[in-house]
């Protein structure tokens, strides 16, 4: 069996954690390079995984034709320079989510995709999600019957992550909790609903809990510690409500807030029947009626190696020059609707599509 | 001290189980008429309360000009005609909520008011439950800062009332589970934060769980059992978004539901504290942070006699003819707020103030 | 169709509210008198339900021999003397429960149903509730494999009933939580097991939340208000574990505690299946497994008559003079039990049977 | 200062996720050898924590004076053996919990460590908890009250550690569910309380989930794979009562069940307060009352560096040949309960001290 050379370009949490050994443990795939900014760190890596070069610059991988696939897992800012060199330089792409710090880059890597005729898929890794597909299956299914509106929450008690760094500084990360977050829970909306049109976005953001960075009070801090000589201009609140051809669909996300509940979960409600889907779970409940009787049902599957999954559909997809479910060509709706939540917000009116 | 003569016009359930009692075991009142369209079952009343008299047509009492105040807990359709009556004839008014069917008949009602320099109360009982008002207090105070934002839930899994009568008849009552819910929990957030500006408002409706009466799947209904040969053209489904000179507000309403969970509560989210309230009830959550630790605090009070405290509050304001924290000035709001998420549903757009 | 003559004995509440309503709904019974101490009380009542007498002294209709079945709806502490009076007058008996104060009476009363071949029912009303017949037909058909173990708990954070009174004086009630609230847990697990052996039982108990009456903080209290001249001598806490033939099983159950939770249930672990039922609910939660992946399933039910279909099996009983399930035989283990955990409670150690 | 001079005995999970790390960091120790049977692991351990020495055996360290201390992490079944050797050779020990696979053996360890005059300390680590301590704290205050009973619950929906591995091999671990897990939460409860006297002690245990290995069901393994050639002779259930010259304490435990909830939590019952703790957690619920009102309180800390702070006790517990809480001497209450419930387990009764 053929085996694709692979780069990995970024060498920070998700690639170390996710993207480097799912490749190792792919059929289908070889790392040729290992590309990281930190030499060390990334000299370090390359021993562990058997890969044979690393590179401080991403440009050099470029240049070597061998190199058919690469894995983007820099930070959100770089995403579209990087794809678009790659793309140019006749690489498939699989690129970390969100797909760019806004929705003109974005466009720009799907045209880079287009001309050069390769694959680009975005990181949207909810989609190889077990609960995710098969709640999917069953509104395709018709077991929902009509879905009217689609209710979404991401919100927790205290989760900003890295306070002061490059999640919370908005020419690094487009954004905070809708981008960082909410882009998880859009797109894997519009997946089960097979992407229905967008008619009006309104939204509201906020950014009240770390104004004053020292007095955010948090119990522990994912990318943490506090940088508190950093930037904080994103929101750690979002509000909205859509009207697509489709359902109505509401939500609200936070990174923190003084409401000591974790709310992280997706409510289909169809006329037949509903279901809630806990975000990041294995499980779902179903609620429906039979016989004069009302029905909770909660499944709950073992884990997909998600990740593992992500990338094997990436290498095939590359292989076969096919697009799959984690095409830019699915996932820009996500970008779409995320830009028009953020315009509402600045206008503070609703906007149409 | 001097007593004031009243009539109850309309001995339904909430007058039977709640006015009624209420002023009779006011030191500030006595009942002189009860009025019902049926005969009987006005009279067996009138004699376990030890009420003089009794009345089938409303109009009768008008005449009387020892009666200074009524209650009206006619169906909704009614309030408006019988309230504007009673005002002109000079009688001040306890009016059961909604106010009326829709914006313009409750304009009308307030200008009656003003016109005959009399009190018109709405039945807004939860001005006088005591979570609420502490609630109130502690926003207030500024204990939860500045607030930014207020999400309110009022679903149920299976709760449309009376499917087929006039709950569920547009023409009476003007709407489903917005004006039969929604509007306690709306006039219950515009009390708290002491009624600020409405600048924009979106919403959307479905009417979706009874669209076959006979397929509707529920344990017991209130107000029931079903009339299959009525109506029912009212929504059982709201979700809405509005920007405030305040906070944004978010809304999710549900009579009915295939998402088998009771959440009925409102979320006061400060940059200094929150505050998620549980509807109905005598206790609220406060959730805080002080020296690096984070707070959950959960108060319970003993219920109030809600409907005694508004029947009394009305009689004082009555006989003081001064406006009290229930009178049409204050509560008019909700009335345009519902207004306008009706009429957004309709253009399937947002509407600005 | 034959309609027997009964007579209700005791209208307090459980009478009022319940066995009155549901003997004047049957086809098979005609209440001929009403009996209380209270004179004006019983005769209101008895105008209401069209009932021709009424007594204070029960004594009375036991001379009346057209009268064939009594319902004891009066003090526990009168149960065993009314209730072996009127089977030795011939009369068959529902008595509510808990069958007495203590075992020996409820013996006593055995004997007397034995040796005048009467039926004696006692009021276990969850063997009427769907809900947990569903669950007995479940474990009986084997769905849940074998039951290991039960664990039972009936706690609820302020629910002293009547403080001072009746309930809470050991002379009158027989105790507190346990045999107030315990019978009914214990009652519907015996039932749904099909009556074990009972092999060991240990308890304990405590009274602690009101040994100073005036000291106890409530929100609202049922058989209210306090009487602080009264007693306070039974327990608010008991915690318990046997062993039987079949599973083993532990409970706790509190009136008050400063556990701020109500947990209300009964959970049968199966080696196939398990079940947690909510108690007085109308749904149970199903926990199993299936290729691979877990299940959990909550069906609801619309309720039940309860007390109409207790009454309706005792009449039928009666009629055909054949026992039932609510028969004492059948219930007689539940007052064994608890008299067990109280001797364990009062020795300090377990007692074998 | 001066450093002490330290071995870690077995590098497996606990200990390199833990142990090497916490001494690595703490500036009273030096670790001069790591001890574990698979050499080339320990080698690469030793590799990454620039520990100068490692052994396959343990008893080679025993001759090295310049150590003065060890930990032990090994399986069990060695606990007592290596304890009692190391302190034979005049070292202080911190050995992993459970002291041993049964009292007799803990004993015996005891006893080792007075005749030597050394320090035995026991992994218990929850004693460093910050949420434990704050709890004990309030006890210690009398903020409770009279403790009159405590309740305990570990139960979890599946959780079988190793399947078939020495978890669940009896000869292995001394036990299942119990001397697993149960021995945080009753070394906690006597801790919290202070060491109460028991007086009776009655228990039964279950092995049902995987009696047929390949029919458990389950979503993920720690400590996994399954190894189906293996045995499984533990509890997966157990239940007891205790009576103590204290409160009296209910056990329920479960590594799997079809009851699918994680319930994992003491309640402490006062008369005054009851606590209600979250196991393994940073946050606890308060329950008190105060003016007519029910208050419910939540505080939440940030974890505390629990293992380090256990390693740090030890450490200064050796250097100054004091005993703290963590030592022997308070932990051994633990390991006669254990017993006492597995006895009354097999004798099917109650057991007296």
């Amino acid at each position: 069996m053929r085996k694709m050379k692979v780069a990995v370009i970024g060498c920070g949490t998700i690639a170390s954690s996710q993207h480097i050994g799912a490749y190792a443990r792919n059929e289908f795939a070889e790392i040729k390079y290992l590309v990281d900014v930190r030499q060390s760190h990334v000299e370090e890596m390359a021993k562990t995984y058997n890969v044979p070069f690393t590179e401080t610059d991403f440009r050099k991988i470029l240049l070597d034709e061998e190199v058919e696939a690469v894995s983007i897992c820099t930070p959100n800012d770089t995403h579209a320079p990087i794809a678009i060199a790659c793309l140019n330089a006749g690489k498939h792409v699989l690129c970390e989510k969100p797909a760019a710090i806004n929705l003109e880059q974005a466009v720009e890597m799907k045209k880079a995709a287009d001309r050069n005729n390769k694959i680009l898929n975005i990181g949207m890794v909810n989609r190889y999600n077990t609960a995710v597909n098969r709640v999917k299956q069953m509104i395709d299914n018709g077991e929902l019957g009509k879905i009217y509106h689609v209710n979404c929450s991401f919100r927790t008690h205290r989760a900003i992550p890295g306070l002061g760094g490059p999640f919370t500084t908005k020419a690094k990360s487009g954004g905070g909790v809708l981008i960082d977050r909410g882009v998880h829970f859009l797109d894997l909306i519009f997946y089960s609903l097979s992407q229905p049109n967008v008619l009006t976005v309104t939204g509201a953001v906020h950014s009240e809990m770390a104004k004053d960075m020292k007095q955010y009070t948090y119990l522990d801090m994912w990318a943490g510690p506090p940088r508190f000589d950093g930037t904080y201009d994103v929101e750690d609140y979002v509000t909205g409500m859509m009207r697509t051809s489709g359902p109505t669909i509401s939500l609200n996300g936070a990174w923190a807030q003084n409401i000591g509940e974790t709310a992280m979960f997706v409510e289909f409600l169809g006329d037949k029947a509903g279901i809630k889907l806990q975000y990041g779970g294995e499980d779902f409940k179903i609620y429906s009626a039979e016989k004069g009787a009302l029905f909770e049902t909660m499944p709950s599957f073992p884990a997909a190696d998600m990740f593992f999954d992500e990338i094997d559909g990436f290498l095939r997809s590359a292989m076969e020059n096919t697009k799959d479910r984690a095409n830019i060509d699915h996932v820009i709706l996500t970008s779409e609707v995320m830009e028009s939540i953020y315009k509402s917000a600045e206008l503070g009116k609703e906007v149409s599509w």
